[in-house]
């Protein structure tokens, strides 16, 4: 048996319930910024080095993830929240098509760079499928806003919107997998992909 | 212990050596198209499945592929030989280099075309590095001709062409995502394809 001290605190509390809910909360927000600065460092990092880094013991890690795949597909989730209350936060529906395109491009590229190796460790470690079926939300919000510009005429309307929607979201992670290789700096694979989403998306 | 005529049968005959090494060959080869096969009607497709396909036992399989991946990683290798088969024998370096990219464009595509759910599955079943490491000539090969369309003016110049090519790569790669999820025939994912290529090359 191995030592476990923060899963064995809330059990000896039980009788309010509140503590130990506390605890549990706690120690989630613990695991999550331990594995996000582990998955950061090595995207090859383990659950025990998660746990050691956490500070809890496997049995209290499993406890709250049960699988490597599970801590990162939360991790992922919560990278997606992220990105969804920015776009939320920026009205894009309120400026034109083209731009608020750029303004969401921007705030996903910001968010897809901080978190690069864990979400290139979450892109291995989970089903093709999943990932997509994750990035549901997001790339919904996208479609429309290609849908509008091609009727605002700022977007081409020779390909179907979700073509295009598949082209930029593509074109995001190939960005990222070219900073996380060393062949682009943060800057230019932001400049690079700009560039390449608006030749793409432009009418002929 | 299972049955396997196969496995069996060139044991029998030791000796000559020679049609001990005629069985295998026939073997890796029922082998490797039965497992295409399998692959192309289920990504998931298993080792046994693929086994029972072949007319071999498990042990023969294994004996030729210790893994899935190890399978997945020799059919991938097969379709990529064939696509750098196909490009040296169309003599691209005669060609204008953005008509030579298009023909280089519908060779791959239609190989990829035909194997699309056999890569989908090797891309799911291999590491990512490993399934960049093995597309190294056909990439080294679209980067040379990318390289000599910039000099000739045929393509933009105000992106490096690693990011050229990674572009097209992953353009590619999510055309036959289109086809393999239904939202796109093959017809339509090609005509996308050279359409989103061709703008995101074009010089400004």
């Amino acid at each position: 048996m191995e030592s476990d001290q923060r899963a064995a605190a809330p059990t000896r509390r039980a009788g309010s319930g509140q503590p130990r809910r506390a605890d549990a909360e706690r120690n989630t927000a613990a695991i999550l910024a331990a594995a996000a600065g582990c998955f950061a460092r090595d995207p090859q990092a383990s659950m025990t080095e998660i746990a050691s880094a956490a500070g809890v013991g496997r049995v209290t890690l499993y406890a709250h993830f049960p699988s490597r795949e599970a801590l990162l597909g939360e991790l992922m989730d919560r990278a997606l929240r992220e990105v969804a209350a920015a776009v939320a936060a920026q009205h894009l529906d309120r400026s034109p098509a083209d731009r608020a395109l750029r303004t969401l491009l921007r705030s996903s590229w910001h968010l897809l760079d901080r978190n690069l190796r864990m979400l290139h460790a979450a892109r291995r470690a989970l089903p093709s499928e999943t990932v997509e079926e994750r990035h549901t939300d997001v790339l919904a919000a996208v479609e429309q806003l290609i849908t509008r510009g091609q009727d605002e005429g700022a977007f081409r309307t020779d390909l179907p919107a979700h073509w295009l929607v598949t082209s930029v979201y593509t074109l995001i992670l190939a960005a990222g997998d070219q900073v996380e290789s060393g062949r682009f700096s943060s800057a230019e694979a932001l400049s690079a992909l700009e560039a390449t989403v608006d030749s793409a998306l432009r009418p002929a």
